[in-house]
């Protein structure tokens, strides 16, 4: 294998064993021995990869970032109705299915860490310029000529609280009630 | 000074030190040594009061719980309008200022040690019970007869959701998009 190829499989590998700790058992669990034995591989050879603890987490969130991204931009460009698209992406954001619950609860342990942070709060910034323009764009497309930079506000407030609230009680009622709301966050779009 | 009254204003000296240290550092930075220099005391001190740094931890929880339930039970039976008594309990939820902005930032420590943590989710879900009702009475004493439960339940993520935006994003614009958001909100309710 190419050396450069390698080297980001390997970095890849690490910032996967990072979320399963973070999201198995909190950011504080996060040290460079647990990455190592749920990677299975020694402390030093992440540092031959990364440059510290702080450099694995915040790969690990870009990466997360970078996923759920790709995913709600296959969506957006899917020939579905914009309804559809609209739904399809909320849907997608939200923690659902065990997948995304796992994604969640790294979101979770970021917000926290942002708090007292400011790179994280910086990239945390970044990332919500690019999701609510996303969403303002999806609003648009549904709904016709609609403020849809405060729409998308409200949006993302919407799927963020329903998201806090369904990672921390993950039930099938908690489920059917965020899929009502979204529903009639949608519906309520037309009226 | 008796001994009892002594005890309890010890435990919330203690436990008002613990939240500083989480507001301003994050969770990982609650250890029993921080707290004790935040206090001007020992850390043997602390152990005659608690045991340990989860039960502190929880202690400080349920304080900044209590004290918010307190802020809002009073703005629910004061003797404003229905609408003004909505807005007004939901505004106290939210970090539009420099205290909120502190409590919120131990809500956000709070969301990411829950989610790997069972007592913590569990004190959590009581926590959410509570609001949801108490919001669940105020939009029914608003709007009348609606769908309380359902609507509380938006209104709940949608007030968490704009607290952990404005949380990480502290600024005046973000604060008026969070409050055109609760009035348009509030708004959709008549229509």
């Amino acid at each position: 294998m190419p050396k450069q190829v390698d080297h980001a499989l390997r970095r890849r590998e690490l910032v996967a064993a990072s979320w399963d700790v973070i999201s198995r058992e909190g950011l504080e669990a996060l040290t460079l021995r647990k990455v190592a034995a749920a990677a299975d591989c020694t402390t030093g050879r992440i540092a031959h990869y990364f440059d510290g603890r702080e450099e694995l987490l915040l790969a690990a969130l870009s990466s997360a970032y970078a996923a759920a991204e790709a995913r709600m931009v296959r969506i957006e460009r899917s020939s579905r109705s914009a309804e559809d698209r609209l739904r399809g992406v909320i849907h997608e954001a939200l923690p659902l299915n065990a997948e995304r619950l796992k994604e969640w609860r790294v979101w979770l342990v970021f917000w926290a860490a942002a708090a007292t942070n400011d790179d994280l709060a910086q990239e945390n910034t970044r990332r919500y310029v690019a999701w609510q323009r996303m969403l303002a764009r999806l609003i648009t497309e549904h709904a016709g000529p609609v403020n849809a930079q405060n729409l998308a506000f409200a949006l993302v407030a919407m799927i963020d609280g329903i998201g806090v609230r369904t990672s921390l009680s993950p039930d099938a009622r908690h489920r059917k009630l965020a899929r009502a709301a979204i529903d009639r966050w949608i519906a309520d779009l037309d009226a």
